[in-house]
């Protein structure tokens, strides 16, 4: 396992769907940052099942408590343990998966690698692994709005085959908020929103692009040449469950423009570097160069459907798995809060990082 | 700076496309394995410039010695130094670079960051700067195939708008090196020759898909949460210069399927869990499951062009910057040894890992 | 704050002496390891205070919680979270130490680095701090006796001037727990235990001397030159609290010997290469050489006195520290465990570097 | 093995005493540092062997050369890899070792770790490994100088059983540099060259005690709780090769003191917190605290001596080791800038992360 994130600021993380809990120590977190619990708990809240007609069913209140790390509201510099408890254990509805291999889920490879696996639910490979990491990212936004004004935020860019027609430069966050896909196209929402009305009817789930834009991000981090920012980010994402894909500014499009075409023009703005265009998105050389950040994330079709399935169990048999009652038809709406967590992880490490070799 | 890469199998890189020379250090490789220094060279030849008519005519011979770390052909668990000089020393015909940012290069960002830099070419941002990764991957090349009879191959899977049909699970070296491009569809390798030439004529550059197949890697390798096998591909490959995309299976087309189409059926043979498709691309919660690793890499157009371009000087002062003599139009066949070396580096640090914590 | 300790098996801590709870997630342990909260409770009733009558009378029940990772009575690969929640939270009785630096404590290095600190105790510095390290100590010792059929015992070697006769070849855990002060030569503890009691009433503290032995170590463990096995063994108690010297094998008094008096002869005994002496302390080049690791730890005597004491506050005015009521005269036989902890963090973590590197 | 040490100011050695070359790549040196390479070739000088009577008679000119990182006399941020060549490489001297384990040397272990040893001299046991160490230091001492006036000196504060009394707050270099035994007490140094002088004839060797003193360390270094600033120069210095012990302020002695008489009286001095005493060494909960930083280490007698020696071969047989030509009777004085190097390299680390961190 490497449950460890980032160098200066690190999160590590802990928990399976079942069992006690899951959670968080965020050591290295710069002290004297006002921090509240409600802070966290609000991202939290974007990340959790249940929360509309369109995600899981699965209604887990998802309480933080915050172990350590904060004394009178403020961050003192030591390690700032954060826990939920599991509350919606049902391990019974999960024994049909003891000695079965769930297509595209990680059960057989959990195996493989460790001789054993806790069968109840996803186990350590369930989306709610990522608890830990969305309240981290909490933390790691505040620092970010505090030191630099650096402002993340995702949203829904593709359900399936329907695209929206989204301007980084401009979107907000209660444009993103205002329907339950999290996808600010109000035109695009409402057909994402009836196609995973339908497959869900339908027992069938569906994947989907989330971009992120990272804006006032000062320029001068990234750390040349193995940790370049694109680098981490591409890390951070694709460690995200059910995650295919990672590009950054022009990304696999560029490729069908020239040199000529494709190169970002330097002016001058007010005495400051920019550039024309934004097809390296916000990197350059693998340091960011002022601009928007932005970048995208395809995330795969949710491999829990309800439907009957062909598998083999632990000893090699062909077995056929039983459709299941619930599902979560599209995950895009909850990865949303789960990448902008990310992008904040990794823009403060490399912020700490910049500030301690070169400040 | 981050020039470590790797937590068993560790390399760090040193060097500027011009000074003294460039390198790596190799440590934690196992012991008694044999090595030379020509199976080294031999990846090395792959990557160096000058190659062929398509690529850069800077001639490098990127001679390596190794320092230390091998005795009578064998490893000695000791670190493995490689030194390759700097031959191709002209900075004169940088001294125009001296204070102007050229377009989407790193200028720019290293002045931001660290308000200096080597001006002379394009110092620690410069495609020189993989020598170290390329003989550091020979290495680790050598420790898969001894230790698990594992085999990486990368090859040029489209250039600019022109694809290649290729079968990853089919593909051999031979075919690969059998033209400039390293694209084993001999049809579409023609005309990327053709669209390349065009481009030099044109002072032009071109991008494009770099895609690499890894066989035989064993069930088990990828530390979820965070260093799952394609977060350090995904990371790996990204820290590559001019790297803009990265998918691994389906990757960004698979958000086009539903969940009933992508998931990948499980069956048995001969003893041994396989999936029938394989739009996981051989990972699955992050783990290897046994079949081929099938992922792409995008790279833009090379931002060395050889036309007027505008931009500005340290002073913010607009400057058009004048058109240069030579460069390569298409670093499209030399990233395929690049590719191929970051996907060792990756797999042998995990099949290390692995043994550790499991073994 | 560095809260993260080890390569493989990584164990990051958390928890300051009041607020919500202290505790610890271990990362990397192998997989199908039988283990219960009751072997780690084992340990850590060894650690917590109010054990007898020459310890800190604060009396804290410490109940491990295991959140994760444990499934069934076994690990599954995944992080094993513990939770041990304070309870003699009492702030009100610290609250005379807001502004006030105590000497020799961290009071005012905290303040120094962090420009805050919690004060309602001694915060991350205080001794609570290791209930983390001894919970993670137990998992740890059940790995190397499983895997290894290593064995790490400590016991208090000296108390202020009083030193005791041990042969650490022959030590066992019975006569170690025999005593309150954990000295196994019984003259020596009685003395021991007389001198504390003593200091107790004088309200004074006392320091010593901690000695530690590893046995049947596999020869090979230890990763030069900077992770050789002294040097980690080195950090890892030089991190514990009021540690202030470490030395290994001859150590300092060894300095008094010339190096044909000092180097340990190599002997065979039942095909295996022994040393007939060992100075060396089971340590040579870096790396175990199969004969007993010992080692030894100086503690100074606790800070905190019951007696007045001259210091200043936050403004720098002179201030009189009142006398306290309750102190804990001698934290020696505390340490004990603690020590071994902390010995078995290392071993563990060099074991699975071993494996993955040369196995 | 394990060659990197640091996080933001990380060094990575290679080489062994014979074959090509050994030397160091330092990477995160902040940029825009003034350095030359002869700054870099004055501590070599100190390391090196052959200075003077007293030390070995190998006489290597150990001439440095930068290979990178450094432009136009300043580092530019990239990773500085410093290369020195071997040219005393005799290894036909050395062939009688091909087989044996000579006493108190790292021959067996490397055998039992490794499988395989580079049996021309130590090796990468040898103490020329130390030379990247060094190299790097004099980097770290420069960015300690210029950033913070901190100043780190070490001298030989006990030969055998002769001790010499030194005033850590008063001792300089030249008064260092004065006697070929690097020990600032002129009539103990007498003694001490005398000494070794008559083991050198008698083909014996000698250990000892180097103290080291840092100066102007600005309060707030060091990261509880595992990377204490105590516990990292611990480790920093227990990995150079013949330590046997590490102790800080008070050390092994102050277990002597009860807490009344061992804790530091905090005063105010110019509006500056300062303690009245320094038994904490500078450092108090991990954190240094303004005060000068005192430590020593244990070195064991050389295990290379000129006499005749029982051990065994790889084989098992024993064998009579015969008596070698050259030996070096002492090696403290040249343990004396290698002190200073990892002492550097730790307070420049710590330094860079407080700035990241806290800043």
């Amino acid at each position: 396992m490497a449950s460890t994130f980032g160098h200066l600021f690190r999160i590590t993380t802990f928990g399976e769907s079942h069992g006690g809990g899951v959670g968080v120590v965020v050591d290295g977190c710069p002290p004297r940052l006002p921090i509240t619990v409600e802070e966290i708990q609000r991202d939290l809240d974007r990340r959790r099942p249940g929360q509309s007609q369109i995600t899981t069913p699965r209604d887990e209140p998802d309480r933080a408590e915050i172990l350590s790390g904060v004394f009178e509201g403020q961050t003192i510099g030591s390690p700032i343990a954060i826990v939920v408890r599991n509350t919606d254990a049902r391990p019974s509805a999960y024994e049909a998966m003891k000695d079965t291999f769930r297509p595209s889920h990680a059960d057989y490879t959990y195996e493989a690698k460790y001789g054993i696996r806790n069968w109840q639910g996803g186990g350590r490979a369930s989306a709610r692994e990522t608890v830990g990491r969305v309240a981290a990212g909490a933390i790691a936004r505040k620092v970010l709005a505090v030191s630099a004004e650096v402002e993340v935020l995702a949203y829904v860019k593709q359900v399936w085959t329907i695209g929206a027609a989204i301007d980084p430069g401009a979107v907000t966050l209660p444009a993103i908020e205002a329907n339950a896909v999290r996808c600010p196209d109000a035109a695009a929402a409402t057909a994402m929103i009836a196609r995973i009305e339908e497959a869900r009817r339908a027992g069938d789930s569906l994947g989907g692009i989330v971009e992120c834009v990272c804006r006032r991000v000062p320029p001068g981090l990234g750390e040349p040449v193995f940790d370049k920012l694109e680098a981490d980010l591409a890390r951070a994402v694709m460690s995200l469950p059910a995650s295919k894909g990672f590009e950054i500014g022009s990304g696999f499009g560029g490729t069908a423009l020239t040199g000529i075409e494709h190169n970002d023009p330097f002016t001058s703005e007010g005495g400051r570097v920019r550039t024309v265009t934004n097809r390296s998105g916000g990197v350059q050389g693998g340091i960011s160069n002022g601009e928007d950040i932005v970048f995208r994330v395809a995330f795969k079709p949710t491999a829990t459907i309800a439907q009957q399935q062909q598998t083999v169990d632990r000893s090699g048999h062909a077995v056929t798995l039983a459709a299941k009652g619930r599902h979560d038809p599209c995950v895009l709406p909850r990865a949303v809060p789960m990448v902008e967590a990310m992008a904040c992880l990794v823009l403060v490490d490399h912020l700490l990082r910049q500030r301690g070799q070169c400040g």
